[in-house]
């Protein structure tokens, strides 16, 4: 099973290609800015709410021609890892992974989904794709062990973590509004019960950048959350994204960016430097020169 | 006029010392895990609710006798400023500032009150206490100019970033449960236009740590508000808190914590060391032998 939502807020299981509109039976309303979705993971419904669909009673909707939107446009948390792939660590000259550097955080106000556009915050630095699984929780906690963490995990979606090259904190490199790309839909761990070897590409103009399969990852998915859990509570419908493997590179105004991986599917974006400005025109820039020269 | 939640999560509002139990009026029910106000953040209706307030229409209670909670418990998000006074740059031998840092976020399950527990999470590495000004958004925006960034202030609270000292991503240090004490109650532009030039000192076991002004801040709050604005959309609710001054350091077990901030008032933790663990016992410890030795 699959869940998604669509571009005015309506909620859609997807089973064997089929897409049902299950909005008319959410038992709560869709969120301000999360989706239809995120209510139902808050209030801890998600699970008994899908378990308890007959979708034969619902309509069936054509997704080539229904606009979809992140399926959680605004997580509690996005969780993130840097330097989980060896080769990613080797092209990045970095000293160090994911084992030292732990986890870092975007802003959940970074979420955008299949289709929408990517803005580029500055035509003078990169900004770069980073293809990557992501987790979607299902059920709360901390101090999650490695060997109950599968069972905290309700399903598996695509992401890019788009990047600027700059000196900023992850944070900050990571966090623009568009820089979080999820979808094209969870897909629920019925369907894909172990996202541990799955092949993973990026393409970015037609070509392709990335190619690995999660296999490679140095803290894996039970890893992840059995460590991301040992310093935060954990929240259903938090977002765990795992960290990009080697073949980042720039964008550029008009570039299709996508991400597949086996058993969730494509999520497709677009770039556009439409509202770029130089690097050295944002807020601030001249407080450098006075304190740091 | 100041706003204060209850461990009961009850609303209450100050005046001239003078608190009032106005729960009875609010027009949504508190959140799950955010507390009576944040629905009316989010909603944008936290300024119309209180100017409506008749406050001599509602009970007063003793706040000597009512234990209080984080006026916001769970932020939509909680951004911080990296090395934003110089003589905390001079202390951690930091080659940079806020101005190329940008900022980093914390995890918004940090968040505790008055009264509180900080929970220390490894015995063999320092948990640090920083004291800051915080502030309170009240209306949301992107690409907010200095100009009107004040205009975006609900107001201003007390906090302690509490930071261990290890390899780890800014987040991940700062980001443990417990980490982010905010309180004891938000002081509203109304009573406290302008945290320009406020005294800020905190307390450790009773010795003064930190003593400064926020007028000593690199990027003040107008610029912080600009800058993170232009970086992502801020949203009512949300928390910016602004970097601490020179004079960090350890706390242990039951080390009363503390930060008083003119025109706010003193909020107060006491640190415990119950749970802690060795540094190397935490998940994931043994990948970096494998991968990084």
């Amino acid at each position: 099973m699959k869940i998604a939502a669509t571009k005015d807020n309506r909620a859609l299981v997807i089973v064997a290609d089929r897409a049902y509109d299950v909005t008319g039976a959410l038992p709560l309303p869709p969120a301000r800015h999360g989706g239809p979705w995120l209510p139902l993971f808050e209030e801890e419904m998600i699970d008994s709410f899908l378990d308890s669909l007959q979708l034969d009673q619902f309509e069936q909707v054509d997704l080539a021609s229904t606009p979809l939107a992140a399926p959680i446009a605004r997580p509690g948390k996005i969780i993130a890892a840097p330097v989980n792939y060896i080769d990613h660590k080797i092209e990045m000259s970095e000293q160090k992974t994911i084992a030292e550097y732990g986890v870092f955080l975007k802003a959940n106000t970074s979420v955008i989904g299949e289709g929408d556009t990517v803005e580029i915050p500055y035509h003078d630095k990169r900004t770069d794709q980073e293809g990557e699984l992501a987790v979607v929780i299902g059920r709360g906690g901390r101090h999650i062990s490695r060997e109950d963490a599968l069972d905290h995990v309700f399903g598996y979606t695509a992401s890019l973590d788009m990047t600027v090259r700059s000196t900023e904190d992850r944070s900050t490199r990571k966090s623009y509004d568009t820089f979080t790309p999820i979808g094209p839909w969870i897909v629920r761990t019925d369907e894909l019960p172990d996202a541990g070897n799955l092949a993973l590409q990026s393409h970015v103009d037609g070509e392709l950048r990335q190619d690995t399969n999660t296999s490679e990852l140095i803290f894996d998915v039970p890893q992840l959350i059995a460590y991301a859990s040992s310093v935060m509570t954990l929240c259903p419908g938090d977002v765990i994204v795992t960290g990009t493997p080697a073949g980042v590179g720039p964008i550029k105004d008009g570039s299709p960016v996508s991400v597949t991986i086996e058993g969730i599917g494509t999520l497709s974006v677009v770039a556009s430097a439409s509202n770029a400005i130089a690097y050295a025109d944002r807020p601030g820039a001249q407080v450098l020169i006075e304190t740091t020269k």
